[in-house]
């Protein structure tokens, strides 16, 4: 049902600050970066194993990256896992009485189909589902 | 320096009950699980592609993912890079003025050798280098 850890991602206040400082830290690069305005976030990809480190930063205070910051400061923000057929894993996941934030895939980045996962139905976590395009 | 996510680790009040949940939703069973006193915490170990997710239980209140779930309650805890040589990135990360929770490697489960880098390093995130043992 879920086959890797798509990505970790970090909400971070300045991305080119974040970015530059896990380079000076950890010597990764990001693989991409881009604007996801549906999300409300600029998101940068760095390559670690077959995963991501996601850093993400909010296009604005009034979106759900930039409320998080408020409240919570910077930190782990969500996991993503990648799925082979979203719309299969979303019908289990209500089948089990779990919370979906989206009830249907939409758009993310990377030409990927997301839905995210409210964190009360497992343990806090919010967790994103990513069905990536076809190679 | 870094060359995989080894693991996201989710702190939890109840081991079995996340497991369980965990299996419910996502259809994955923990390949083991252990104490690890050292640390106070007893362990899940399930794996993700090439990766763990890792839930984490404290063994009390008066520990570190203890006093994480009484400040943060339940969530996304660290998360944990495999490095080939974890002295050698202590010394980078020293070089580079990174606050570290580990001035030297300490044993961790799996026979590995840990070390955890202060979330003031780097966007508030607790990151734990994981030197895994010569198979």
């Amino acid at each position: 049902m879920i086959y890797n850890i798509d990505h970790v991602a970090i909400a971070v206040h300045d991305l080119d600050a974040a970015i530059e400082r896990h380079r000076q830290l950890y010597g990764a690069e990001p693989m991409w970066r881009e604007v996801v305005e549906e999300q409300g976030v600029e998101e940068a990809m760095i390559p670690v194993g077959g995963s991501f480190v996601q850093l993400l930063s909010p296009l604005g205070e009034d979106t759900p990256v930039g409320r998080f910051l408020t409240k919570r400061g910077e930190g782990l923000h969500h996991v993503a896992y990648a799925v082979s057929d979203i719309e299969a894993t979303l019908d289990e996941l209500r089948a089990q009485g779990a919370r979906l934030v989206d009830e249907t895939a939409r758009p993310g980045g990377r030409g990927a189909r997301i839905a995210f996962v409210h964190p009360a139905a497992f343990a806090g976590t919010l967790v994103e589902l990513v069905e990536l395009p076809d190679e």
